[in-house]
């Protein structure tokens, strides 16, 4: 029972379709806002747990801001006015009133003497508190992040890609030397990088973004860059070098052990349900979601076939034990002896919800001392002895999880070219998509120009791009780096 | 080093010196809204952590629903306007433009066709959903849960205890009986209780809240109420039968195995912030936080006493195997052999931070194979055996806790009052405060007389009282059970 949408016949039919059901998340009757449904809920809290510990380990400490920015906040730092503030959400008022026409309205009674802006990032109101807190190189480096929502007025959007309202994580750091701010922007962009291959096994391109597409205010912006079936990239992951953009326009400084004052330095640097976005367009096929292993909520399903209680209470002698065995290993069962539903409902509901396995025990497998077993990356099955299963499973679970990231950057791979004129690169960009490495000149008006012709844009300046001569493949002026373009979400 | 206000002098302002010195809250530019900081948060997690793990274990599961409520939500269940829509955030324009005069100004073309309410609570986008979700009793019950911020507009703001937004969880479950949902209602009540007690150590009364006291369109509110020092009472929890209020308001009718239709019985049921509040209120005293163990992000610290490298070397070959020995056993212990600051103040500090046992080693200890323990709640020094250590840790660490509930027992006992009439309810209230166990003749009149005239309002009608003749202490008329009023936060 795949879904009724392919991903060839319209990708972007067959995400909405397979998010909704696999019963991630679903639109609500609020504008551009989602509501995240138990069973995504539990992957993001999987993720959650996952990044927090990385965080944590590399010294941050967690902490929570306002969900309020005054107006004037924004004011300080120019760039951020261009960059969050134009669409966002602005609450003016805090009182409602009965009123016999309308039922309920606002009361102009309770305007707002400064409006309050719904944060886009908290940037502006970190930064406040950090200028009370910091007086001296003792008080640094602050290294906070915060688990929150955020909200960025959108017109077109899509679950988890692209929602007014969405959760992120936001890491805001403050140094008292330039080399560690940026040591600071390497170590995250690594730990995002980590975190996605390792246990979302989604690979990634890291690299630089191009001034044109850098976060608002920051002096360098390092990303990770993901790419989807379907030729479009994704960013999964940002870094920021803020340098001293934010505190020189918010006036946060510090002494240094001579007595000499200067301005401190930034980073910051987020996450958030865009990644579970794009872990659903890495690995699911037209049978529905496929989870890794390590970030799979349920890893391993168990369900027994019988027609009536005796063979129920024969097969629950056998699967029972093995359930503890594996939960006692640390991996995550679950059980369903449900019998209302019809097998068939029961096996795709296991299918589209990507649980990496699945074991199937009747009275033939009682009789042979196997499982049958099923493997959601691959749909193979197969017949497994009962005997050692635990390490079994185990080494599954670990072979899934490398062959998900494998075959994800087989096919990420595939989906780079190389081009060297404009021609190659249109004709490249709508037959095939993916990732163009091509040659640049480096000159914003070239980048412009480019996405206006074929809406692809620099996705990044790769870290790893060796020096390499060549002419822009656009202006035919000299260039010493490839750099990857792409349509991207 | 205690802190510079004590609180006989000034509860208040005891509490608000207490807050900020401990490093757990400040108030932020934004109006009513707090900064909780790492140390702070970092209770706030342990909590979330172990109540979250009570809810799971009850079969709920966590979900995410849209910070934004339109307006016309609240309107369907008129309860909710009069309840919560009076004090909130509302949102009504989506853009911000900059302006050559103010800088920037908010766009009046970008005004929302609909306002959004910022949610005070979500039951009114949860039963949207729950109506779209719900057709028969096979797709009940729903036990959901949200860890979400929360805005109800406040003039007057205390951290934790009241600020305009705060953290919160909050369940909201459906039931196709009458019966499931009264079970569902006590059994949180039950959770609250078990946490506030056995990891707080915060003794509670549990009770029915009066109709006036109700949370809107419930049925029935069960509360549990904890005594604080200066005897006011704060309400640390509650958990709402709402009936068939709100699934006849917005229309959530299921069908059941005999095909007949009726709607969905429902509950909610939250705690927040304020319960961080409370453990402040019930267990620090004038030196500062006292944390129960169970809490405590930090249950130990350990401090090497030294004067130079070579002592320090000497210390940690002992104090680092006994610290690794403690973590094994899942104890959680900061080392601190930091330089910088002077001893006074180091010990300072994690008296005020609260945390449970300090253990310091100099040359003396090393020689004596002894170290030096201070316990936090009794602020009691003692030498003890370095071997051993790890078992006489644990089993201090569990004294303390117990301990701590009872110290706070027997402070809440004293603080119950059983009054007769109303000249000795005036005075014990105004001169000891805490609960006064009164007759009240059950009338919403009276009830608020006392109120106005008193400030005293009740707080619950016990679980357990007995049935017991008596004349209500304000109207002269029969009543049959005592309640607990009190000055409350």
């Amino acid at each position: 029972m795949p879904l009724s949408t392919k991903r060839k016949e319209n990708y972007s039919k067959w995400y909405n379709e397979l998010v909704v059901k696999a019963d991630l998340a679903e639109i609500s009757g609020v504008r551009g806002c989602m509501i995240v449904k138990p069973y995504g809920f539990s992957i993001w809290e999987k993720m959650q747990e996952i990044l927090d510990k990385m965080f944590k380990n590399t010294g941050h400490k967690n902490v929570y801001f306002p969900l309020f920015i005054p107006k004037s906040y924004f004011s300080k730092e120019s760039n951020y006015i261009d960059g969050f503030s134009k669409e966002c959400a602005i609450v003016t008022h805090y009182r409602l009133k009965k009123s016999e026409k309308e039922g309920i309205r606002v009361d102009p009674q309770s305007k707002l003497e400064e409006e309050l802006i719904v944060r886009p990032t908290s940037e502006p109101i970190v930064w406040e508190s950090y200028r009370r807190w910091i007086q001296s190189y003792r008080d640094l480096p602050i290294l906070l992040n915060q688990w929150a929502n955020v909200v960025r007025w959108e017109m077109r959007t899509r679950l988890f890609l692209r929602t007014s309202e969405f959760l992120w994580q936001e890491g805001h750091t403050a140094h008292d030397s330039r080399s560690e701010a940026i040591t600071e922007t390497e170590k995250m962009i690594e730990i995002y990088t980590a975190f996605s291959e390792k246990f979302m096994a989604i690979p990634v391109i890291q690299g630089y973004k191009t001034p044109l597409e850098r976060f608002v205010g920051a002096k360098q912006t390092y990303c990770i860059e993901a790419m989807m079936q379907d030729g479009k990239s994704l960013q999964v992951g940002t870094s920021h070098f803020l340098g001293q953009n934010l505190s020189k326009a918010l006036d946060v400084k510090f002494t240094d052990n001579f007595g000499n004052t200067d301005y401190v330095w930034a980073t910051s640097w987020g996450t958030s349900t865009r990644l579970l976005g794009a872990m659903i367009m890495t690995h699911s096929d037209d049978h529905g979601l496929i989870l890794p292993p390590k970030i799979a909520p349920i890893q391993l399903v168990i369900i027994p076939a019988y027609i009536n209680k005796m063979q129920l209470d024969t097969i629950e002698k056998v699967v029972l034990p093995i359930k503890r065995s594996l939960e006692k290993q640390g991996i995550s069962v679950k059980y369903d002896n449900r019998e209302r539903y019809n097998w068939g409902w029961k096996l795709n509901e296991y299918e589209v919800k990507g649980i990496p396995l699945r074991i199937v025990v009747g009275q033939k497998e009682i009789e042979n001392r196997e499982v049958e077993l099923f493997r959601r990356d691959t749909m193979e099955k197969k017949m497994l002895p009962q005997k050692g299963i635990v390490n079994s499973i185990s080494e599954l679970l670990e072979e899934i999880q490398k062959n998900m990231l494998q075959k994800a950057l087989i096919q990420r791979n595939y989906l780079i070219t190389e081009v060297d004129n404009y021609d190659d690169f249109k004709e490249i960009l709508n037959k095939k998509g993916g990732f163009l490495s091509a040659f640049w000149d480096g000159s914003v008006e070239t980048e412009e120009k480019i996405k206006k012709e074929t809406t692809a844009s620099i996705r990044c300046i790769p870290f790893n791009s060796l020096t390499e001569k060549g002419l822009c493949i656009y202006s035919g002026k000299p260039s010493f780096q490839r750099v990857f373009f792409a349509k991207s979400y």
